[in-house]
């Protein structure tokens, strides 16, 4: 599948839907945040969401865009999350999540940004030379990520129940 | 954690609404059949999915509870969706599982299982002998499965646009 902006903006949109519906009614004991930086709990990857679309997507596509003297990103703090959320209901930071992602949408569609656009460089501080366009496919793949990764997560609580069946459950494995 | 009716029921609920939310609004390139039985696109997993609130979980349930002279499952075939849907729009499918699925749990709560007929057990026809806990677990952590399944079908179509940042999304490698 080529990139098209419509439907990667197809896919960014959802997610806030996507997890809202994945997780209400879910009792803590499915969603606790594990207090592990090195092994996630649900809590832990929607907290890290936010960080996302506070300091990684649009800021990264903006520098881009500008063009400046240093096109190099700031680097991303994977485990913000745990001094950010501070325990605050999970519900609430799903919302947080959805709202920052309306308003990333909405600045992203307002751009109305051009082929020669998607093309701009910028520079990750890691990985050196991206193009806008690879940036704004890496968000959808990153957003799939971690839904993946959630479903994991919750299976993973359940796998002593399962007996036998872990075989045949790739999840698991 | 340890296996608990009312918290797999939590997960079995969402799985319909989470698969609206991910699936509704995407272009069909992305959530076509693949019309590969070894590699599924997205129309096929919920063809599977609805498969198996026909013919797979609560008919077992059925058979272990009943405790009859032949306690052995009916063998799940694994790629009837490839006969059963039948080029019928995504949205129908996903409609037709969140009734079956209704439809099931239904069934499961007014069952009211004790803690004696959650132990009660049936033979799976390749994995040997298996309680009806185990089954109630394994529909949780399948239903996980495929909504993780999803996430990666979806990513991989995006894989040859992330550019270097392949090597952080985990979904791709």
């Amino acid at each position: 599948m080529k990139f098209d902006l419509k439907q990667s903006t197809e896919v960014l949109a959802q997610t806030p839907f996507t997890l809202q519906r994945m997780l209400e009614g879910l009792s803590p004991a499915w969603t606790a945040t594990s207090g592990d930086k090195e092994d996630w709990g649900v809590y832990d990857i929607i907290g890290h969401l936010i960080h996302g679309e506070e300091t990684d997507w649009i800021p990264r596509a903006e520098i881009i865009l500008a063009q400046g003297e240093n096109k190099t990103f700031v680097p991303f703090d994977r485990v913000a999350q745990f001094e950010g959320s501070n325990g605050r209901p999970l519900e609430e930071l799903i919302t947080e999540f959805s709202h920052l992602r309306n308003t990333n949408l909405e600045k992203l569609v307002r751009w109305e940004l051009t082929p020669q656009q998607l093309d701009l460089k910028g520079i990750h501080p890691e990985l050196g030379e991206v193009t806008l366009k690879q940036l704004l496919a890496t968000w959808v793949v990153h957003d799939l990520n971690h839904v993946s990764q959630i479903a994991r997560v919750l299976a993973r609580k359940y796998e002593s129940n399962v007996g036998v069946w872990k075989e045949y459950l790739s999840i698991l494995n």
